[in-house]
């Protein structure tokens, strides 16, 4: 079993502010996160797939077609835009990097086959900033770590 | 001379967007930039001093007081910030990094005297994102580079 | 479950001397890291924490308040100082990348419940420089990798 | 059980090309990689051995003895080489990241013995750019991740 | 007058061999950058030009549009490609990133008008590897720097 | 005119400490880089030289050759060292980041003519942190930048 990664990246405009509650609590909660005109970051996206290489090619996944696939069905989704308000997928959820990390999870889960009957998605890694980031390996994968 | 540079970051939400143009025009011309729900950057700024190193401490500035006077001049007035409705020093200017830049120059030629009276401000170099960035040097000195 | 990481950094000086040994055999065994008068490093530490975020905030864990309980607890008892002779939890141990990051996580695990009583300490990965690094992921982790 | 990295890189040509393909066959799949006059990479390798360390020296593994086993073994294979003609271990194997690795597994996994009788080859992490990499954990840790 | 910088990367191979010298004087002088099947590089390039932001823009010059510039006239022609063999502004020339530089300048000369009527190339800097690298100004600069 | 440039490292330990100042004094104005046990750094340095490319090499300089000069004559001066103690040409000096690079100019400027008799030594950029780095130019180019 080998681990593939391809590393995207996106910019995007966001705020955390949960919607049941006053302003002050969601300052109080989220400090400067919950600036109310928003704020935001440059993304960086590793996408991890593993299974084995094909004898033919040397390759688990053509890393070349797994960008494709993350700019078609992630990146262009989110890039340069408002994770809040104009992202289908996050609408009604907190825009932490958590969601979103499992938001794309389930996106890449269902896409990735187009790509490769053989390989299944490892992990995603999300960088907020270079000193924030998430891992997310699946729900199914509950012995992981 | 001694050159001399403290590197600081920011998270902001901005976008391009000409208020005397109509949207396609916006578009048009900066593209996804100008989406209208904003988007946002992890921006990082380099700011560069110059003078002689004090045979008493060997430092042409004290690195860590430029730090604080970058933060409470700058990084505070920008950081989770919409660099178009929350800046006053960007109202009424296109929220370009070359702007932006500028700007922040005026700033910082204005308070670096209250940290150092031979020390002068050199340059300051800002990232957007890795890949895109400006550099400026003020207008008086105008042979530069 | 959902992996999250705050990255933290610190100065500090250190040599690695087994005081049980001649200098000819620290030398030998050590060759410049037991330099008498000690040399030091750049540290960048990473704390990974892992539990479920939480509906109302989105959050694992308070990346903020992760960044104030590292720095509170570990930096401010490490940064700028010598780690064989002024870091209480370093006394008679060799000063070491690893016996660091197993002290750190001691630590941590301990001051973990402070922030939440959810989000359990997953795993710490300390860069003694860019090319040389160790991760822990504790005792009761035995099956970990 | 700590985990110890050390990180080394090289220089090479390559190219991906199946010779029981024909040339307009080896372009569709491998696209710009099956250039006939070859193209190349700054690679970098991350090798993680994982063990306890030793009471006497805090350490699990010499970092400098590993790197010099790394450099003998694998970096002067391949450093400043062409991958598909001038290294013996890659003759008849597709020139891809995920077949290096596994190679240079093989190798490690031989001559750690040599530098610790206690501690074992966790992974190998390969970079063929900074966006593109792979890991690899062994056949034998089939459990792993 | 704000310096605007883009950068872009290629992988390439490359050997450094004078074809008036024996493979003896080669080796000798270029050690095993000389290696006869080619070794090379993921090469990082950045572009600077000057100018003055356009008041309806905030803008030096579009990066987009110098981006797609860059790509047009210097990465399509060296991206995976052979610098020796498959480029032909580099035949007859030593392929060394000095002499790589200056070609890039004078095609980037060239075509920069068809950006910007009033920005100007201000300089390249091209990264071989992390360790090594060089930047142009350009002939007609001769007091920079 | 080509600027060509070799980046190397060191790991040091200094304190901060003016002889001639009460230990308060030293603590007031130098904070915790006053530490009398030390702190230490991961440094790198940036040694850029200026000339034209040799048309039968096509270098300005050979950049293996710099590394080796820069090694014997500085790197191998201060790795693994205490700046204040180790270091005979840091003596009597202040072991701040500018004094540093002023040393390191002088020994450079004397020994390049080993290497080349026509480059010339340009600037140096030692990062003591990644935020915090110094430049220097020389003192004859007075008119630099």
């Amino acid at each position: 079993m080998i681990y593939v990664s391809r590393q995207e990246h996106f910019n995007a405009a966001h705020k955390l502010q949960n919607p049941n509650w006053s302003d002050e609590r969601n300052r109080e909660v989220f400090g400067p996160c919950a600036n109310v005109n928003w704020h935001g970051h440059n993304y960086d996206l590793i996408v991890t797939v593993k299974g084995y290489p094909d004898p033919e090619t040397g390759f688990v996944v053509d890393l070349k077609g797994l960008s494709v696939l993350i700019r078609k069905h992630i990146i262009d989704q989110v890039d340069h835009k408002n994770l809040n308000l104009d992202v289908p997928f996050m609408a009604d959820k907190m825009a932490s990097t958590e969601n979103l990390v499992v938001a794309f999870w389930e996106i890449l889960e269902r896409e990735l086959p187009q790509l490769s009957d053989t390989a299944r998605l490892h992990s995603l890694k999300l960088y907020e900033t270079p000193r924030n980031f998430v891992e997310y390996y699946g729900e199914t994968d509950s012995i992981k770590h």
